[in-house]
């Protein structure tokens, strides 16, 4: 049997760091993560507590396609506790993760050959689904001075159909701020392209509240998870909020692509919004973690970093070390027992100049991590 | 915002029975529903259990996109114990439910403008899946005397890209034997069309063992679930089986498109797998429900109807009753107070004269049902 052409995804690059690293704990050897995305929690303990009740008592069938009415309720009510926006709930659908939120707002939006914007670098994901969804990935070359977030003047000329922006960016870290949003808002809707507004890190900020699209327009998408602040990855259930008369039509396509969320991730998903001082507990972590990057990497000789607003990456332009990130990659996992991620991934251009590092593990292996990277610099000197 | 034309999914008719039965409850009356898919029992006691115990110890992290190792090697097994089947866990690839099946196999196989033939009456969702990913969904007008399956002959002229059936079917329990099976799997090779075997319901079925494709090729994919037999709707976990070079690809759509399907239903699935004394309980419930449809519905009137070999329906010709069965449906419930799905969902030619009576429900619901039934129809004459 044939396989398709929109088949034809581009591999993880990082996907060979995590096998090496894996190959190398098998061998006995102990490996910092600096690689993962996600946080080394696990779903605050009331949702697991909800959830064992909730196996107790119900049978956990379908949900009807948008979501449990209360999960939808608790969270439309986020909106005003964050941002002090006032929302529908009717407007919220939840989601099978942030990856059901790509897709069916992608389906819902757009038609074969249709372009979408995305800013370089960026998560990897959102090329490759609208590429299997024979949608055209348009790669927007985010500029340094703009700290890699995409600016009207980048795709003025582009014809776009759409935008996707993140805020806090991956691999970044980097927010827009109610001006640069707005200004890309007003593009996008110049330009009759739809604009998409990827909010999975936000909770996770460090010094203002990271700024929702719904604060200036309704006429957007916004996509959040339940994977990042609310640490709960593996249960598969995220959040979009959509215009009003889009509801119906992702409801049908939710219906048929999804059936549900998972119930049980629902039920633990709306425990989970009450648990905010085990979360905030995480964030200080983070935090933590955060200050002892911006300090030792510099020190180990990592010299040109931001300071990320949110999220818990740290991109590192390593162009004065090397022009293959992805054997730098592979040569500090060898030496110094350290997965990190090849830029690549995020930015095909680019990226052979660039790392990422995560610190959304315990601070005892950021702290180790860093012991590491000095050590294997200072080596390689 | 504009939507897009791909986004143009048919409501699902069925919804309007199921809001109006809501609306009747709400308003104190007691509904007996015949129209929903799934069964009523929740997930196997042993799959909670595993579950329960999980939650306290792990933290339900991603898991790798192909699923958890000894889920694969478990349902790998499987194939062993419910066909004599040698199957490599390597083949075996864990989904969010045969929905996610579906957008896996449909990505990899087809591109678009690709013709997939799907069986009239059948599924709705492999319709609108389709047309989603701007595949072009191929109606087969199946043939009473092949007892609503499709057959070489069917599809000859049709210059499909792929062939999608189920056995047993949806709505009508029908199932194709090894001749007939073996068939449409020549056929299909010969036109160098992909073949997809829905398995969803396997193990629900009542004279003779269904076949999986798999007995007769490797050039196929299975997708199944742990919706059906297992009980576990709203976890939304199931399973593909692909052949050995199409695992790669799979894989990496799969990474995109979903990170992994949800980490406590592939927990709870893995231990549903060992509760075949429950699961075998539940089937002599379904069993027992068969009989009485089977004695029932003819004596309330319902007379064109044939014994399926699986699954949990009834697909009934009522075109000496009516010619209109959403209207037919809908005066079904407000005069019997019993929710039944028109076959207009299912096929959108013929199905203004069948009805699908589903009765997966507990028993006494069943019992209570067909006396309603019978009371309508005979104050109808």
């Amino acid at each position: 049997m044939r396989n398709s052409t929109r088949s034809k995804v581009d591999p993880f690059i990082v996907m060979d760091v995590m096998e090496a690293a894996r190959r190398a704990e098998e061998g006995g050897r102990r490996i910092i993560h600096m690689e993962v995305g996600q946080p080394g929690t696990g779903a605050p303990k009331g949702a697991v507590d909800a959830l064992t009740r909730s196996l107790q008592q119900d049978s956990l069938g379908y949900t009807v396609a948008l979501g449990l009415p209360e999960l939808r309720q608790r969270i439309a009510r986020l909106y005003g506790e964050w941002y002090n926006v006032d929302l529908s709930p009717d407007r919220v659908v939840v989601t099978p993760g942030s990856s059901g939120g790509f897709l069916l707002a992608f389906t819902s939006l757009f038609d074969t050959g249709d372009r979408v914007g995305i800013g370089a670098p960026g998560y990897p994901s959102y090329r490759q689904i609208l590429s299997a969804l024979d949608l055209v990935p348009v790669d927007i070359q985010t500029a340094p001075e703009n700290r890699l977030q995409p600016v009207p003047a980048d795709f003025a000329n582009l014809d776009l159909a759409g935008l996707m922006v993140a805020s806090p960016a991956n691999p970044t870290g980097t927010m827009l701020d109610h001006k640069a949003m707005g200004a890309l808002i007003d593009a996008t809707q110049a330009q009759n392209a739809a604009f998409i507004s990827d909010e999975i890190y936000h909770g996770i900020e460090y010094e203002a509240k990271a700024v929702t699209a719904l604060e200036l327009t309704d006429e957007c998408y916004v996509i959040n998870s339940f994977s990042k602040y609310f640490s709960m990855t593996g249960w598969r259930v995220g959040w979009m909020v959509v215009p009003e008369d889009h509801v119906r039509v992702i409801e049908r396509i939710a219906q048929n692509m999804f059936i549900c969320a998972p119930h049980a991730s629902q039920v633990a998903a709306l425990a989970a919004m009450e648990c905010e001082e085990e979360l905030q507990g995480n964030l200080d972590v983070y935090k933590a973690n955060r200050a002892l990057m911006l300090e030792g990497l510099p020190k180990a000789g990592f010299a040109k970093i931001a300071p990320p607003d949110g999220a818990f990456y740290i991109y590192a332009d390593v162009t004065d070390l090397t022009n293959d990130s992805r054997a730098f990659a592979a040569e500090i996992l060898e030496k110094a027992g350290v997965a990190v991620t090849p830029g690549l991934d995020f930015d095909a251009v680019r990226g052979a100049g660039t790392l990422r590092f995560s610190y959304a593990r315990a601070t005892e292996d950021i702290e180790e991590g860093l012991v590491r990277l000095a050590a294997f610099m200072a080596a390689r000197d």
